[in-house]
């Protein structure tokens, strides 16, 4: 089978998911058509994911990754309280890799979520590299015009709020370079605790490695933002609470002050914690990759927001400032400034 | 400085190019949001160019290789009958490269691309990668509610046109290959063949090799086919004439025939060859990259095409046929099945 051959294959997959509405062309051709609307916006995520930076073949599935490939574009489209309606999927791959069963499993996982969410397969493209698998998501949403929430929307006495808990994926992912693989297989529907995990009877140790391997993005809680108007600005949290937090201060011109005993902690992970030296107050600040929500709500509105979307619980952790007083953070009696300390590619 | 500061630069550099209508938030959010008006579809390409399959470093420029990452994915949307208008790059690089000029210089050759078309960056990013660098291209389009123009509407008896010439750029790769580099700089201004250089005093040799490194997607071209709907079926040549010939045919469900005295070469290639042992025929049928538009035209339309658009010649080069007849080439008395012989990355 040649690469044409495959991308037919993906094409009849995609296809007999049924049509779409507003799709004009799907794949097949040399670009994607989508018929918009009078009074939708048209929201477009970009997302490269690179073997050895982002994931390591040997500690992941094929079908987790194909979650993941798409789940962090989905998590981009929800942070803009966004719905999302079409993908578009290139992957590059080695010779061994595509001579193997890698991309049947990495579609599955792949149209596993998407078939979630209704979004649709459009486009894209299979190639080849010399060595790394490389993965470029986009997803396409629509939101009604100017229902949309930026980061650039808090003022000062806004309350911040995060969805589910914080630091999950970052102990995941050490837990994984200590060598823990998962016991069993993924649950097909998303685990939000590890409470919930040990109800499901499934390892708990699982519940951490699936956050990091197999996040799921906060879909349903981005549409009820958007919907209702409830957040004035709303970021994703893919580095970490600390930078995407000091990411939506700075595009609102605003400081914020948090509270670090009120940040949501999986009580795994504090266990795991401390049994195995990591802090998770570190992982919750500075753990890239929960993908969970973080946004700010006018005070007036905090009583309108329901306590879960989808299971998915919510947490107040503090309080939009005036931009002078900067972005801090308070424990205890202690205040300190909360300085960026997320995933960087390159220091600067 | 970090990818945050560094985009940050870009996005001033995006931000001082003007507000373009339409575009409702740009770089420094989660997504591009855009606006979408009645009656116009929206048009998506999706290209990934890896090093060492799509280019070498050390045989081309930064701001070559920034001028053809937009290059290809505009070329998509010209072959969609489309006006591009809204792009996202994403660039991950390896540490060596991050420290080096090479980004300033590579979105250099980006923005001169995208502003000669009007084009405005809205998203990507730039990300950290082991060893090789990727690039993932996205062109947004938009174009009025039916008017683009697919592989698949032609039908038997429509003729079929090329732009330009073809094997230029697999003529250019070849001799990059043998070590051939450009004699001076890029000009400004896209030469249009090899005589066109010699009369603007560049080195002719540089001609076909910038085929190879800087291409010209033909969008002026897609527009007026587009807007005067002048072609039933329409496809860039990415892979090569055999390849992208036998893709149309095949969503067309019909078959072709062509003549291979008909089809256009630049004199210098034809000259290249006899002095090289390359066959320009088997250059112009099976190198890829030429990005020129092979399109298909109603018979009663053939007097509606102009001979040139922004300089760039129209060639007719055969005849749409049933699809029993399959794909053909005729040359002198012989004809033969045209197999698809273009670039694969992966065989069959």
């Amino acid at each position: 089978m040649n690469e044409f051959d495959f991308i037919k294959k993906i094409r009849l997959l995609a296809e007999d998911r049924g049509a779409a509405s507003g799709l004009v062309r799907g794949i097949g051709d040399d670009a994607a058509v989508l018929n918009s609307f009078a009074g939708t916006d048209v929201v477009v995520s970009t997302d490269l994911l690179v073997e050895d930076v982002d994931f390591h073949r040997d500690t992941t599935h094929p079908d987790l990754l194909g979650h993941k490939a798409l789940a962090v574009s989905l998590s981009d489209i929800a942070a803009m309280g966004a719905r999302p309606r079409w993908a578009l999927l290139t992957i590059g791959v080695p010779n061994d890799v595509w001579e193997s069963e890698f991309l049947d499993s990495f579609y599955e996982g792949f149209f596993q979520l998407a078939d979630r969410y209704g979004v649709k397969l459009i486009g894209g493209d299979v190639s080849r590299t010399p060595e790394k698998i490389v993965i470029d998501s986009n997803v396409i949403g629509e939101c009604l015009m100017e229902r949309e929430i930026f980061r650039s929307g808090a003022q000062p006495g806004d309350q911040i709020f995060v969805t589910g808990f914080l630091g999950d994926a970052a102990a995941g992912l050490r837990l994984i370079e200590r060598g823990a693989r998962l016991h069993g297989p993924a649950p097909r529907e998303a685990v939000l605790s590890s409470e919930g995990a040990q109800a499901n009877g499934s390892h708990p140790i699982d519940y951490v490695l699936l956050r990091q391997l197999q996040p799921e993005p906060r879909v349903g809680w981005g549409l009820l933002l958007g919907h209702k108007q409830l957040a004035t600005a709303m970021i994703d949290i893919s580095d970490g609470l600390s930078s995407d937090l000091n990411h939506l201060c700075s595009e609102s011109k605003v400081g914020a002050l948090i509270d670090a005993s009120s940040i949501p902690i999986d009580p795994l992970v504090k266990e795991l914690s401390g049994r195995r030296a990591l802090d998770p107050l570190m992982l919750a600040l500075h753990g890239g990759e929960d993908f969970e929500l973080l946004f700010a709500v006018k005070p007036e509105n905090v009583v309108r927001l329901p306590s879960r979307v989808d299971g998915v619980s919510l947490t107040r952790i503090g309080e939009i400032t005036e931009a002078a007083t900067g972005v801090r953070i308070s424990e205890g009696s202690r205040t300190w400034n909360l300085e960026p300390g997320g995933w960087e590619h390159f220091k600067g």
